[in-house]
């Protein structure tokens, strides 16, 4: 399908032009920034919504995503879930898609879902989840729901380019709370502790929001209990999306209102219970997004971001398609191997080249 | 410390010198590609091996860590640590090197332990973590163990960047054999079960075994046991070190030797137990690399990807720092903002800058 045909696609609402301009932008094959162009406008309009979901494996994320997809079809919301498995070079990272598709069996049209290969993602997975996302909304998905497995710094860039990011535990998973105090913890607005309904689960709510530094009041805790709202927008502790590049930081400063106190609640996915409370929290941290002006800054510093991240992507491919970037490479291995040459006197070589070939 | 003062305290084997150079390297700033330019016709002359040891959180990596330490030094070999903990953006990953380090209480000048703190890491951690260990290879360390948290992508880059890859897992890690299954499995040289004390080890074993695809005889199997060479020699799979761009096939394809079949062994690391099979399993592998031709082949492809990790960060440094990128940026915010201007059409804007301002 040509680059045209795609973009009409788009514009017409046809499937089969969807899955073909997100190929492109995943392959970032020649025309992937013109589509992307081209459905910019069309973004951060309606009330769409992006959810992050991660965890470890067997935490039950997926079962937990179907619940998210029924809700959410049930009051007529299109639906889109992206899967993405960096934990899986070797199999493309198909494996959590596919179990959705499994169990929703849908040929309902108002779900779609798609699986990410994670191989050789030259910008960056999250960058091109974002993208991907992005083509999405554009296409009309109401909710959309971005799957990850694994709670390395990977898969937690990938969920924290959602709007809310939903980290999945359960209470038997020692792994999950040694994870958690190793830091990955203050990356989530809302933790769920799923299978609530084997051993441990209380504890594991205790621990966590001790290690939140959630006050507890006597409050009676069920599953899918949550704190009131006024407690939880009444912590000033600092946002827990503080990224290390300090984009975090500036939208805290930027803001008056408090900090978002994360959600601690227990869910039971294949009965459905506690997913409520879930779908409350994330309209909540919504709510929350919107009125404390934090929405539309981070917005803002998405769009920076991604300007970057085009911008180190497009003098990538220029440095080495333009130049004879990598007969050079080729020629230096013997000295590089030999040790008469590095690796950096090498590039510095490769990049004069291009800045001279430059067009003026 | 000015960078010449830091390569002549290299030169004489001044540890502060070599404190300093890391953090140079690490941080990336002005200077580090000169020093590791110095230092670069020292590598891959003598016998110094890296090996990458990671596993989820809770294995045990730590003490095993310690007890390849004591083996080391036991017949007089140079060991340095590196601790990365990429599952740590909040706390700087510095809890693995300091928990060796208080295990150690090391005065010996044999050892040297870094934790690498992940902050930022602008030329992605995996190029950041081998650039720190050319310069402790070059500093004289004959051993240097690369220790990582986790089993996702981040992770596993960092310790494939060593020779040989250890995967620590323990006997109740559901999430470990979860993970494996997912894929993640087909990464290491060597798997070690540690805690082998703890109910489900051969279980584990035998799971790991079938998982890889490595056949099984009758052979007694007790602590610390593993295959004989003849066997572990005449499996033809391919490697497990298929990357995804490609470059383990080229290693594959240009070798007439059999893949290297992985072992799988158990420990028990605060006793010592299954450390002698592990260092005989390491010494085995790194004769493998060298008999087979892939030692010599993936030193190319590793200095071919480090220039390539060079370039793309100079060129990235080049464009940013250069020609009033940032201004153009800031300026097109509104426009993006308002859905006027995709941040394709800035990022090409900022790169036609930028050509257009280099000098010829």
């Amino acid at each position: 399908m040509p680059p045209d045909a795609i973009l009409q696609g788009l514009d017409t609402g046809d499937v089969s032009a969807l899955a073909r301009a997100i190929s492109l932008v995943e392959n970032q094959r020649g025309g992937f920034e013109r589509v992307l162009t081209h459905i910019h406008e069309r973004l951060g309009r309606g009330g769409a919504r992006r959810i992050g979901i991660t965890g470890p494996p067997g935490a039950g994320k997926s079962t937990l995503t179907e619940q998210l997809i029924r809700s959410f079809r049930g009051v007529g919301l299109k639906v889109a879930v992206v899967a993405v498995d960096p934990t899986s070079p070797f199999s493309g990272g198909a494996l959590l898609g596919d179990r959705i598709r499994m169990e929703t069996a849908s040929t309902d049209p108002g779900v779609f879902i798609r699986s990410m290969a994670t191989r050789g993602s030259i910008g960056g997975l999250a960058t091109t989840t974002e993208e991907v996302c992005d083509i999405l909304e554009a296409f009309g998905f109401e909710r959309i729901l971005i799957e990850t497995v694994g709670v390395g710094q990977t898969e937690l860039d990938v969920a924290r380019s959602a709007e809310t990011t939903v980290l999945v535990l359960v209470p038997e998973s020692g792994d999950g709370i040694q994870t958690l105090k190793a830091g990955v913890m203050e990356v989530a607005d809302v933790y769920v502790i799923n299978k609530a309904d084997r051993p441990g689960a209380e504890k594991m709510q205790r621990e966590i929001e001790i290690m939140l530094g959630i006050r507890r009041g006597n409050a009676y805790r069920h599953v899918g209990a949550h704190h009131g709202p006024d407690r939880r927008m009444a912590v000033g502790r600092s946002g827990p999306k503080g990224l290390p590049d300090g984009r975090g930081q500036a939208v805290e400063a930027a803001s008056t209102q408090p900090a978002w106190e994360p959600v601690v609640l227990q869910t039971i996915a294949p009965k459905g219970e506690g997913v409520p409370a879930l779908i409350d929290a994330l309209d909540r941290h919504r709510a929350y997004l919107e009125a404390s002006g934090r929405l539309a800054l981070r917005r803002r510093e998405r769009l920076a971001e991604r300007t970057r991240a085009a911008v180190n992507r497009a003098v990538q491919q220029w440095v080495w398609e333009g130049s004879g970037a990598e007969a050079i490479l080729t020629q230096a291995l013997d000295d590089m191997t030999a040790g008469t040459r590095s690796p950096y006197e090498v590039a510095a070589e490769i990049l004069e080249q291009a800045k001279s070939g430059a067009p003026r």
